[in-house]
């Protein structure tokens, strides 16, 4: 699909088809293999499409998706495949969607996403020195750009609290990345194209800083 | 193909056509080349559909497989080219199945499974503290998973009684996979969606566990 | 496309044509990501075809660009899209077309060329010992290739200086690429063609000159 | 196109369309980009079809190829295209096909041929420990398989000498493959399906070689 010009809103049939489209690209990264990852992108009626959980993430295809009311998390319209179950990032995307206004949430299982986590000081990552920090909105090639890092769970809605606690945070309000520890990283942008750039610029940043650790 | 919702066996001709799919996935992953490695899926029937040897591996087509009795490697019915054999694996194959109710094998040669043999301690390795672990049937991210890896042959086939061993070990009851020193893996699922979600997972946590060991 | 044999001029139409694939290319290998980098080529008028800023460049089509002087930089003619704003390397890929008679310019985004940059010595950085070289036209595998490293700005047209020095020095006469601390590279070749060679073998030198320094 | 399964000759046609493939898919793989690199194949009669030099290899159409006699390698047909010039890796290719009787060559500009190479004692490298030596043709993976590594020099042409040397060395009867410092590597075999295994199997043997003495 083409990126529009203009922030023209998409239908819901069109963002399901680009949220299909990014898991098959981001497959390819190996950002979403093994079935794990998964995205979100929100309907012009501010419901959230989310992606089922449990299947191969590359091969999920439009009507997999299920109609969730982000206030609460409950399911407005299930997937049309009966045995499909809605992801466990449920309870995280609608945190950032509510939070800071997502339009879309990425959540990768990025090797560099891990390797980065564990650079972490504490419960932060300090980014900076690189151009691509521009690629994050409000973000300067000057800052010095901080992520939280939160510690993993037994299961994923177990990290909400966590979540929920460093989305509120005022040394983050610049950040549109959560590092999971041991896990990967949560990725939002106001809509899907955003979400996509944000999600190659911090892959490209995580991959940075391992790469410039090791040197 | 797209993966199925409920675990609804496929044909004989759908297993065929998504093992050689598979094949060419692995291969441009790098898992299989040089003609090196392989996969098998089994039948409704309980038999074993076994790619053939020395030829390249994502080139394979449906009409190549043999069928195998996986109770004792007898050749059931050769593949539709007369000048192809079956693959070496057979026997290591056929003990998945039997020993533990595999319906799908693949052997990689990718390098990461390499490395990651070279790290082991004595016959198996450790991989601990990613959330990754979750993607193997029945493993936690807080367990430490450990597989055996055995000692490399002149021949494939002379694999099988270390395989066969392990196979029947305690302490490699959650296991999925065996590493072979210096050669590859094992990998396999109850059916060939959970092969491939294992062979992606295993890759991962190959690849996680030898960063992290560089570090 | 099919590269010419002999160096017969494109079309207008075929360069853009041509510029698309190429960014569809570079972002296959990650040197284009998140929006980031950039290319222009010329037309048989001497003008020059500029990509817009802020787009998945990936998804750039043949209406998408600026027809630009680049005697001053100014729009012949805007993109088909009125929403479309030009590239911020316009006064960079202007300087390369006047100092250098490029005919065509790439803006790299690659990690490879970040940690080159890395390795500088002061304000250069010298390639040598590889066959590659061969590959930047005038340049042999006997020689000591010197490349100007410049220091990153807040914003990309705040180079311009710095590159219009670089591209006069003696010492730099057959660079064809500039590196910018924690940002990229530019460049350039006679054609869109010999820019298509000098990206893939300066992208070559760089990785292999990384490689080498961590061995 | 698929391998065949018993070593039916190809027709020159199939020949030059397999060669034209093997070019885009190892340019994927980055082993000939930057139009570096090369391949050739034989005809049923014996004769060589020689890729152009100086042209993006993954770009090359079937009429592209010259057909040479390996003989004394002079031009028996010339490209379609006047504009072509054939390979400086004529001789080379030639001498490959006379002393060991290769049908297919490879020569490859990868970044693991020119770091395995780095990696030479004296005027050799050994490879040993690794399952892939198996996919070289009568090596066993107990050898420790020595190939010859050469001195780069400023034309290709004037590597033939050495090349001719190593080809007619008993140490190097089980070699399939030349490494060249700071350059990359020729590999060949009896026809054009073993040349592509035997390139997919050295670039591992390169990779692994090159991974372990870094770990």
């Amino acid at each position: 699909m083409n990126a529009p010009v203009a922030s023209t809103r998409m239908s819901e049939e069109e963002t399901r088809e680009l949220l299909c489209e990014l898991l098959r690209l981001f497959y390819d990264r190996g950002w979403v293999s093994g079935t794990g990852g998964g995205i979100c992108g929100t309907t012009p009626d501010g419901l959230m499409l989310l992606a089922p959980t449990g299947v191969h993430k590359e091969r999920i295809q439009p009507p997999d998706f299920f109609v969730i009311d982000p206030r609460d998390g409950s399911v407005v319209k299930p997937a049309a495949d009966p045995g499909l179950r809605p992801s466990e990032c449920n309870s995280i995307f609608s945190a950032a969607i509510r939070e800071r206004g997502a339009g879309s949430v990425v959540h990768s299982h990025a090797l560099s996403s891990v390797l980065a986590a564990d650079l972490a000081k504490g419960d932060s990552l300090e980014i900076r020195d690189l151009e691509m920090l521009k690629g994050i909105r409000d973000v300067t090639n000057r800052d010095v750009h901080l992520l939280p890092v939160i510690t993993n769970t037994p299961r994923e809605y177990e990290l909400t609290e966590q979540v929920e606690k460093v989305l509120k945070e005022e040394r983050f309000a610049t950040a549109n990345a959560i590092l999971v520890r041991d896990h990967g990283a949560y990725i939002w942008g106001e809509d899907v194209w955003e979400a996509k750039r944000h999600t190659e610029v911090y892959h490209f940043l995580f991959e940075a800083t391992v790469a410039r650790d090791r040197s």
